[in-house]
């Protein structure tokens, strides 16, 4: 038996614990996953701490998993072998930003929306907005992105350096403070996204974006799906640059107006967010969307030009997800999230929407950037109804990548899209299979996730 | 000795040569690093050729460099090992152009500028910008970017999904067509930038861009190279999005009106271009532009809105590199590239121009990236001379990587920086050791670069 009491040799006895209730919370994140208790949770406040509880597992043979808020949504952070949870919500200082650089340095366990707060007394902010309380640790691990990627990009458009705790225990730092740089291996790409199995973040430093002076929302509502998705095509292939472009379907909004007590028409809607320096150009851009709109059949087009307008406009979708939640009360969700080239938005939105005609099942995405989220509540513990969630996943996952799409978007393999890794990615899941073993042998690193 | 005619078996003869002229044309690329011969030069027509040489190669111990236009300015395409040169000249095909999705298949071959020919049809285009005739393997190899990266990014902003011969032979396809993805490891950006020491690009699925509906350009000229740097520092904080923001010191300039027989006044100059959908929103950017630049002194503004006053202002830049080197014919070329922090772009200029003041050096760059290029002409031949451009370029690195930037913000390590990557690396250079010995264990692709 692993004595963990060890590890008070490490850490002062109150970040050590094999609590009932402190692993209970570190069994389980947002996704209906089936929970699994770690043996220990440890909360470190330095790298050279973390580093040292690293070689402590090693040396143990503990499987070690990263924590940042819990807040996934495909298991990425359930320790399903037990061993250690390194939670980083004690790491959660935001060392320095540079306004002048456009650069923040953070420890792992900041909330993004607290740095964005901090950010905004310099007219700046860190783009990625998954919606939840992520931390920035997490959203490096899962490569998170959310509403405004069809502008700005992911997460691992915005890491510049990182620094690394390898599975043996050393320390890197990876990359650099420049806006460029074509110097050696891209080694901050390499950990973005690998969900703490390569490596795990202590800190990094964050490229920011200017806070555009202007903004411009538009919410449309369309007879059908179609009409909907067409507009998203023809808005994007017109030359203009949305900062944002929301799909919600007819009973999403439906959801919306029961949960919050609203009137919005129960239609297909379209989120549109635009920002800029001038109002006059963003008023010329208006005119043109409403054109495209008005041409694909809208019913309803509401409109407002301002920081006011758009926090109106956009108060709605960053509701969603709890509202969903809190209709169905009882129910577990499980949220697909296939992207695809954008000509094939409108057939995979029509697809899923037919594979889920069944099933207690909510349709909405990031569709600037052919994200669709195919939002199914129900019961995990029915094993005949959860078979038919499952196979829905597959099919819908089966479609999108026949049309050379991706089985997750932004949420991460996690547990649940370890299946589809060889479909996906054949030959190449060999050379990540290479890759998980020479930094990890042991498979020590957040085990069972990405890998069947 | 290895008999290279065997691979007359695989190639037809055409495609396998020895001859002298031949391999004195893949002896060297732009840079002034000493040529060395290549054994034997192949031209594939598919990945599968590619593929089978690399087999073949593997089998009898013979060294890989792939070869795109030979247009690096590092001695990265140099077979300092010789060996066999596969040159992408033939394999320059565009598979497909899907503007529905924003998005092109290439072979490695294909021009850049040819692309953009071709994509301007579709009001397309693939934004890195490199200026010499670079192939899309070779830009991908050294994440080239160019000028228009401030906006845009580099090329491993643009590389969706990559075919790659790893050096057993073996084909990948790694990456897929959806516009974010976070399944797996990020293959495609272990690839780019990694010089073709890990793996051998032959084809690419490319992100694209629309092509503005309107641009503004601006040049401006101050009495000071302080005046100019702080002027795109403010232009940057003001939350202006320059789609290029370049730096050209006075001697520039003056080679630019002696070569080209222009009368452009001779002093610090930015050029600057601004695009968008809105000629009125335009216009009221320029005109907060010009006030910024009045601010810091310009002593000169000459600006104009649409494309044709943008390729007016823009001629001269692209000119630049060619200009410098017919000025000084029979002397080489040794451009630093050096990047930095926004905040600190102002003093590595400053410092960068002092440590070349008793050198022929030129200084230009993309300021709104924090990169400089120091452009020395002097003859590698004598030694003495040389040693002083080495000793300059060494102590300007040094001050980059105390800045916290890189020692190449574009041009690649190739053979010039492999002895900074300790320095600018440190730990992580171990790691990087450890992923060339993992898919190139018997050191064979691309050998002699990256690491002494």
């Amino acid at each position: 038996m692993t004595d963990f009491s060890e590890l008070k040799a490490i850490l002062d006895e109150r970040r050590v614990s094999s609590g009932e209730s402190v692993r209970h919370l570190h069994s389980h994140d947002e996704s209906f996953h089936a929970p699994s208790l770690p043996d220990v949770v440890v909360w470190p406040h330095t790298t050279e701490e973390a580093s040292r509880l690293v070689r402590w597992a090693r040396e143990k043979r503990v499987p070690v998993t990263a924590w940042g808020a819990g807040t996934s949504l495909e298991g990425n952070p359930i320790p399903v072998r037990g061993g250690m949870v390194m939670d980083f919500n004690e790491m959660n200082r935001i060392i320095a930003v540079r306004p002048e650089d456009f650069q923040a340095d953070v420890q792992a366990g900041v909330i993004y929306k607290e740095l964005n707060k901090r950010l905004a007394r310099d007219g700046l902010f860190f783009p990625p907005d998954p919606g939840a309380a992520a931390t920035i640790g997490g959203m490096i691990g899962n490569n998170a992105s959310g509403i405004r990627s069809v502008r700005y990009g992911a997460t691992k458009d915005y890491v510049m350096r990182l620094t690394v705790v390898l599975p043996d225990g050393e320390v890197i730092h990876a990359g650099n403070r420049a806006r460029k740089s074509s110097s050696g291996y891209n080694l901050p790409a390499l950990f973005t996204g690998s969900e703490g199995t390569l490596g795990i973040i202590t800190e990094a430093t964050l490229k920011l974006a200017g806070l555009p002076v202007n903004f411009m929302a538009v919410r449309a509502t369309f007879p059908t799906v179609l009409n909907a998705t067409t507009t998203v095509y023809q808005i994007m292939r017109a030359g203009l640059a949305p900062a944002a472009m929301e799909f919600l379907d007819a009973n999403v909004v439906r959801v919306l107006n029961a949960d919050r007590d609203l009137t919005l028409e129960e239609n297909p809607t379209l989120l549109m967010e635009f920002s800029g320096y001038s109002r006059q150009g963003l008023a010329e851009e208006m005119a043109f969307v409403e054109e495209i709109c008005q041409q694909n059949g809208a019913l309803s087009i509401d409109r407002g030009i301002g920081a006011e307008e758009r926090a109106r406009l956009w108060e709605i979708r960053h509701q969603t997800y709890e509202s969903i939640k809190r209709y169905h009360t009882g129910l577990s969700p499980l949220i697909m999230d296939v992207a695809v080239p954008l000509s094939r938005y409108s057939e995979m939105v029509d697809f899923s929407k037919n594979e889920v005609r069944d099933l207690t099942a909510y349709l909405f995405g990031h569709a600037g950037d052919g994200n669709i989220h195919v939002h199914v509540m129900d019961d995990p513990q029915d094993a005949k109804r959860w078979a038919r969630v499952e196979e829905a996943t597959r099919s819908i996952v089966m479609k999108a990548l026949e049309f050379e799409g991706t089985c997750t978007g932004e949420h991460g393999i996690g547990i649940g899209k370890s299946r589809f890794m060889e479909t996906e990615h054949g030959a190449s899941l060999m050379l990540m299979k290479r890759l998980k073993a020479l930094l990890d042998p042991e498979n020590l690193f957040n085990p069972g996730k990405f890998f069947l």
